[in-house]
């Protein structure tokens, strides 16, 4: 048996592995941080063979004990379908137990979302007219921060932004994006040309490729939360906002949607700006119609569970949602998904999966083409 | 150059094939039956030669004028891709012009959907545990009727009949089936499993095999149109309506939809029972609330144009959508979609096509879902 | 239960088919003939239930008893992989026996090749600008007979022609054709292009679509064999050799294979023209360059077991490959391929198959490049 | 226009990227080493516009000026298809040329073969029964080192070992075997079939994972030639070939194929031990029996071209197949293909590349069981 993380957004420390029942693991921490609890690893054991894995210290994980509670972990054999496999929590350890039908199996927090998967999302999505790259500038690790413009940028259209994965560790956030690209670019869609016609998209499917390839919960390669910078990001600590904010304030911004993963809830919902200095009549007409757009194409999404709302004039303005809703007076969500499962609709084979997110982001679309009519 | 149409749904004759500039063909009539417009055939020419295909008794078809005006043929050169070729009327001929780019190019009044596709459909969708196709019997020429029962068929379930294809040329009837079994069949689609935890589905994808294999637009075997066969088929001229009929009636029927193409018409509308005896102010009610539903999810619907609403009493109760509404107390609609585009996303290229027809089976199922909340 | 052939290449007669386990059937004759041998339906029952089918007239079938020896019937639930089923032969009768895991399951002699997947072929095939699909005329029953010519008709080139399928149940000689000419027109592939450079290929991937679409074993729409035409085709009983036949003496001949299913081999092997007036040291030569070139390519081919070799002078000049042969002094061939299995290599889930028919056929491709080089 | 190598096995340092027809470029060197040659990168530029990019440090690499005569760069839209453009080398600079049909185009010295490809082949190749992947032990970077064991490991069969990549930037080596693999796990190929009734395969389909992920050209993460190491491997410096030396040692060894890519010659060709102490008549013989079973099955493969053959006795014993060869006294070969094309069967638009190589893995597999019989 060999236990290893040697890969794009690997994450496990091997504490002990010489006996099946007893393999003892920790996560590491986010470099530079003390955020951790995205884990990804692989396990090269035998056929027919059960696999007891003890992450030792996930009680001390960010979103602990609560992420953890009800939680399954993912595995796959063939790494492009995920099911979940028995997991426990026992306040401190995190235990997984799986028999293995093949000799290598590999474990993660939620499907793994690449970076080579992501190229290959920009480069496929070029193939259409409709839609052009844009270089933003580089992080630093040095890789490419990358916007897609999808339409025409008339003066006259709506601007629609849409970023996702500020934390890193929230794959679901890049398969919901891989999604809504795939359905806003498909040229028989009708939710699609209809929304092209009036409106103008600018997308940044990975906000945080850094802390993707290290295996990163929520931080940049040098610890920080992207999602505390939008007031005043720098391109020293926090190149990936500073690049997307001045490329919001250059193109404009009629609506934007943040996508994220929550590690305790197992619904999808969406939370708001109520808290802003400028939240008005006019955004929570506009909250309320979306919200209902959106409940009205899929039973995924609910508005019963989600955040503690802000109370007027107390929203934490270094949030992106906060701060793009205050700065342009638009319409601004951040919209959560579940690592865990939607328990309105509870699928035991997988939880909450790539295909489910893909499906949302599909769906959102047509919510946004119902609001915006 | 030769033009042959000997295969799955062809129909062509050849009038005068000498000369690539001066093609004339005719369509023939619906076997024992006066009906025709459907036209499918091949022409194996040269690359990089225009030609010009006249369709000489185009204006005796069974919905001219009305069905050639603003009408474009569909074309395909590798029998998956059907795009739009010009095409024009003027009275009596409809004319096809178009450059080959490879020497074998397949016409059609709308991309074909063969028999053999069809029990691919039958035969994938058994692979879902939450699918049984039953054989409901046979149609005159010797053809199975299937019947596809999706979900679990408890008293307490809600009983949905979807039927497609009764006139066997409205091919992307058959298209809008596998769109909506392939989502129903899905099982990670919330939509999908919302519906299956309340509701059974009992789905005939094609109404009229004989019909569809034949190259017919409009009737079964011996030239008998079946949508005018629900007050009192017999297995001697209708044995597809019968048969279908006598399913519902020892299943139940909660709701219908029969799918269909129009002709005339550039857009996706619904036809309902207004006309029915019993027809009242739930049913109304019921109409209205799928209506809105459908409206909320796609754009490619519309309730603006139509058919004329029946004067109370005054419904063709041998129509399908009448028979069963006065049977079973029951909401049910004629969905019909067009043969052109829809006027209100138009499409220079595809037309409305089988991705747009899968994409409305999709979408009818978010809004039954939606409607039946 | 019920048991249907309503569909391409469907032959079956039902004699009894009410209790599980004593279905009793019959193989209708080819029309206006008394070969038969080909059968290929669809049995509509339940999941988890056994299924023991008898053909009854098994006994009088073509190539009885020795067909049946061995012989274990082809049977799939999704149309696309054919898996081997318990069969037994009793001297009169075939008993199928088979446990179903979905509702319908088909059955037939070999995996059916359709007249639609025939028409994708040549349409596919098109998409290269190395190969031109080139209709000779039509069939009794309407259809179209297409060759594919493949390369550059410079004079130069050597003109190699490969027909097969002239016993229309022979399915396995259309999978071979789908792997040669896959292969053939791979711009990648370097057997390809290297034989492409000194060669022309003609194509005839089946030579009777008539019989293909009837359920035929042996014969065509007027219950003609064929490949006992060559000496005297004509286009009232065998349009489909008189075509071929004209096509190759306008086009010249170099060497030509003919590809077949041997009902009772369980063996790939070549049958040559040496009983031909004409045959000589120089074609002796040739066949054993050929062979030589095939045994090496493949284990899947042999040379010890085959047909008894004709004596000198006392071949039957019908056959394609001895008029072949003697009319252009050429090298050739028939290919058999087994029904069974090649029992050098015998696999027990599929036996010989669609699969195994495509790599011979690319295969064959090798050891051309080889022999001609 | 912005140009990066933030990726897997991505090289270059830009000098100069602020005019079109002046893009200056470098090669990094493999880490600790000088070699270069390697590059990898991305230009996120306009579509419609030319590009001239000009590697100014390509007169010193590793194999100037041989391997820069007459190569052509490859180029990718999609990460997919891999074409060549315009590539000209003056003594110093090599400079590419390409015109942008879309605004972000991939560029590398051959087909990128990545980290995560190798590992989805790795996980693939497990789904057969007759596969077993076996974990070697770690790389100095941390990754794994995995050898696929193929068939049944009795003492009585045949051990074929074929290892790959010992020189990472020569990435056809591991496309080679991803041909190989596939063919060999394809349960209806004869070939494989028959291979696997007396033989054992080995096989390490990317034998420097570190060199890989990091862009070397030919050294490992400690900028040693695996090459060079096998007589005396280390930990330390050379865990990649002492990890398999080791394995050797264990499961003994028949006959080994090292699998390697050429700088300099447009050609495949084999390399064998002719300079070891105990090279010998059977091995000479084994040798040819060999190369005339490949000779046999493809038109890429030749003699003529290739290494000058060491003189008895001075043989570089580091080497893997000079090594492998004396222990074992097994044939042993190098194979190697090129980087530009195969000369005998130029290709204008691809070169040799990703299925030329694949197909030459299979076509091994073919002269293996060919030469083994
Ligand atoms: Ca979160
Ligand atoms: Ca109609
Ligand atoms: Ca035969
Ligand atoms: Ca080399």
């Amino acid at each position: 048996m060999h236990i290893s993380a040697g890969f794009d957004s690997g994450n496990i420390q091997v504490l002990k592995a010489d006996s099946c029942d007893d393999i003892q693991l920790a996560i590491h921490k986010d470099h530079q941080s003390d955020f951790y609890q995205w884990f990804h690893f692989r396990l090269h054991g035998e056929r027919d063979q059960q696999y007891v894995m003890k992450i030792t210290n996930a009680g001390g994980a960010a979103y602990a004990p609560k992420g953890w509670e009800g939680y399954q972990a993912v595995a796959s054999y063939d790494r492009q379908t995920w099911f979940r496999v028995p997991t426990e929590f026992d306040g401190q350890n995190l235990t997984i137990r799986h028999f293995h039908e093949e000799p290598v199996c590999y474990y993660a927090y939620f499907a793994p979302y690449s970076w080579e998967r992501h190229q290959d999302l920009i480069a496929g999505s070029q193939q259409s007219l409709d839609c052009t790259p844009v270089h933003l500038g580089e992080t630093l690790d040095g890789r490419e921060m990358t916007m897609l413009v999808v339409g025409d940028e008339a003066a006259t259209k709506r601007k629609i932004w849409v970023i996702a994965r500020q934390h890193p560790g929230e794959t679901m956030a890049e398969w919901f994006m891989e999604g809504f690209i795939g359905r806003l670019l498909d040229d028989e869609d009708g939710v699609a040309r209809a929304l092209l016609n009036d409106n103008v998209f600018y997308l940044v499917p990975n906000m945080n490729p850094d802390g993707s390839v290290r295996g990163h919960l929520r931080t940049n390669a040098v610890g920080v939360n992207l999602n505390r910078e939008w007031q005043n990001p720098s391109m020293a600590q926090s190149p990936e906002v500073f690049l997307v904010r001045k490329a919001m304030e250059e193109k404009g911004l009629d609506l934007c949607l943040d996508v994220h993963g929550d590690e305790g809830l197992p619904y999808n919902f969406l939370a708001g700006s109520e808290g802003t200095p400028s939240f008005n009549d006019d955004l929570k007409a506009a909250q309320d119609s979306f919200k209902e757009a959106l409940l009205s194409v899929t039973p995924e999404f609910q508005t019963q569970y989600g955040y503690d709302i802000d109370a007027p004039g107390e929203a934490n303005m270094t949030v992106c949602t906060n701060w793009v809703a205050e700065r342009f007076g638009a319409l601004a969500y951040t919209l959560e998904m579940p690592f865990k499962d939607n328990a309105d609709l509870p699928d035991a084979d997988y939880g909450w999966s790539p295909s489910r997110a893909q499906q949302l982001g599909e769906d959102v679309l047509t919510a946004l083409w119902r609001h915006l009519k």
